[in-house]
């Protein structure tokens, strides 16, 4: 199961997931050109149906299934995003889907997985504990695993993002997106070394889940069992598939902190007039911050999603 | 000066305006069209450079001016969109700007102007403090009056939306969008009564600023001074120009509770995942409690704006 995806995957994924995702706008902005110094390009992932890029790889998992094999329904573990993208998915194709999610998961994320018909597990919010209790759900339902990053389909899935951005705007310099267990990133780099090698990508991580930039320096994976971060997306670690592109393709991983992802979540709210959640403010936070690495340049910014709960939000 | 403007005047504003503003996207939401049971599609206006519709209006106000005029700038008086968009039309054209804002309008709102270059006076707020303030700055500076709706330039301006949202969606069945001094509605109606008479308009009003529904049922425009409502864009008057075109097209005016504008407004964030100011939900408030009116229907929305103080929103 877990090869490599390649090109050919990509284009399949897209011709697969097309009659279910949307060709999600590019925003800009002068005033965020002007206080970076850069072109800036924000893809809104937060646009699609289920509100996350995640549709893209679980839309492929669930309708590449034989007949068989979806009868039984799809399964996975999730901080909340593919979760609901994934019981969207299953839900368009008419087949059971259940999750196990961490009960610290935002109610919003929760309520969408109902809302489209999944059926939530809870765990608590460790790796170790989501693996054990997934296991024990797996056994019981027989559906088929679709991983949150670390399955080839996925990857493919996510890489049509990037494939669609690299066609909605010309001589992009640079790609940023964020990174949790590199999903989306590894999509990035598999379009990229495919059709763009000019491209450079950087990620974007929360200081306090720096585990994949750890990895990228030290050269294996380095997981982190419980970060903690308000970047909810971002907690889980890198995974064969995904260090395979990330460690191949990746120019750089920066992080910020905290506080300079909630002030780049509000400035994003207030210039784009956007919905996202703090995963998808860590990109213009490590913009913000490293104006020699940016500036000048013409930079697409991924925005992953913009599923969050509105009665928490961080700076009221 | 106030003529009706006609059809040859809104595509003339259309290709004046074009480069200096955004042809809006058109969003769509499943789960709100199960929630109405209509088909709806939303344009949002509040992705414009300076976030709101009426950056139309204003900029074919500024660049319609001769070289002399230009000089002289511009003046207006205006809750607030109005006034930064004005604001943001005279800074491209490199001319001054001159607003009178009441001192209870949104932060964001006054931060806007400023940074675009216009200049603020502040007055009390109602209608009739504003026209006083209003005449002495613009007696001092001299600069050509852009009323914020009772204006040809500025109705034509508006019409170039609706115009727009024809083209993007076919087999709309219906119009909706806020009425606060009419200027959208009017150009709406500009719009549906050259290219379009089957499509219906309606309106949407605060209760708590219902004159313009309170004007269509006595025949006559009755103005409030001073009424008071979240929905800060919404508590101007009509006036001659903007009843001309209210009196003769529009459907029918309706109006929403304060309670139903708050809940109308945390839904389209959670949906659609924008940022819209409370007037912009002034339309699904009156969606959702009227189905008799719109479901089964193809109704476009028009979402006005998207400048709200993030630090005071009204569900913390």
């Amino acid at each position: 199961m877990n090869q490599i995806p390649d090109w050919q995957d990509v284009t399949a994924a897209h011709e697969r997931i097309a009659p279910h995702i949307r060709r999600t706008e590019i925003l800009t902005n002068d005033a965020l050109d002007a206080q970076t110094g850069a072109q800036l390009f924000f893809k809104c992932e937060s646009l699609q149906p289920p509100g996350a890029f995640k549709v893209r790889g679980a839309t492929n998992a669930v309708f590449g299934l034989d007949e068989a094999a979806a009868k039984k329904g799809v399964a996975t573990h999730s901080s909340g995003n593919h979760a609901l993208c994934l019981s969207y998915a299953a839900g368009r194709r008419g087949i059971p889907c259940n999750v196990v999610m961490p009960h610290t998961a935002p109610q919003a994320k929760k309520d969408a997985v109902i809302g489209y018909g999944g059926k939530i597990t809870e765990c608590e919010p460790s790796t170790s504990s989501r693996e054990e209790v997934f296991a024990k759900v797996q056994a019981e339902t027989g559906g088929d695993f679709v991983h949150p990053y670390n399955d080839p389909r996925v990857i493919a899935g996510q890489a049509t993002c990037s494939r669609e951005f690299l066609e909605q705007v010309d001589d992009l310099d640079i790609l940023v997106a964020p990174i949790g267990g590199g999903g989306m990133i590894s999509g990035t780099c598999l379009t990229v070394s495919s059709i763009a090698t000019n491209v450079q990508i950087f990620a974007a991580e929360p200081e306090q889940a720096d585990d994949a930039m750890r990895s990228l320096k030290a050269g294996r994976i380095i997981a982190d069992d419980a970060p903690d971060t308000i970047a909810d997306g971002l907690k889980v670690p890198l995974k064969e598939l995904t260090w395979h592109f990330v460690s191949r393709y990746v120019a750089d991983i920066l992080t910020a902190s905290e506080q300079e992802i909630i002030d780049a979540m509000k400035i994003s709210w207030k210039r784009l007039k956007v919905v996202i959640e703090p995963s998808c403010a860590v990109p213009l936070a490590i913009i913000l911050k490293n104006p020699d690495i940016f500036a000048g340049k013409r930079v697409g910014v991924i925005i992953t999603g913009g599923n969050v709960d509105l009665d928490k939000l961080p700076w009221t």
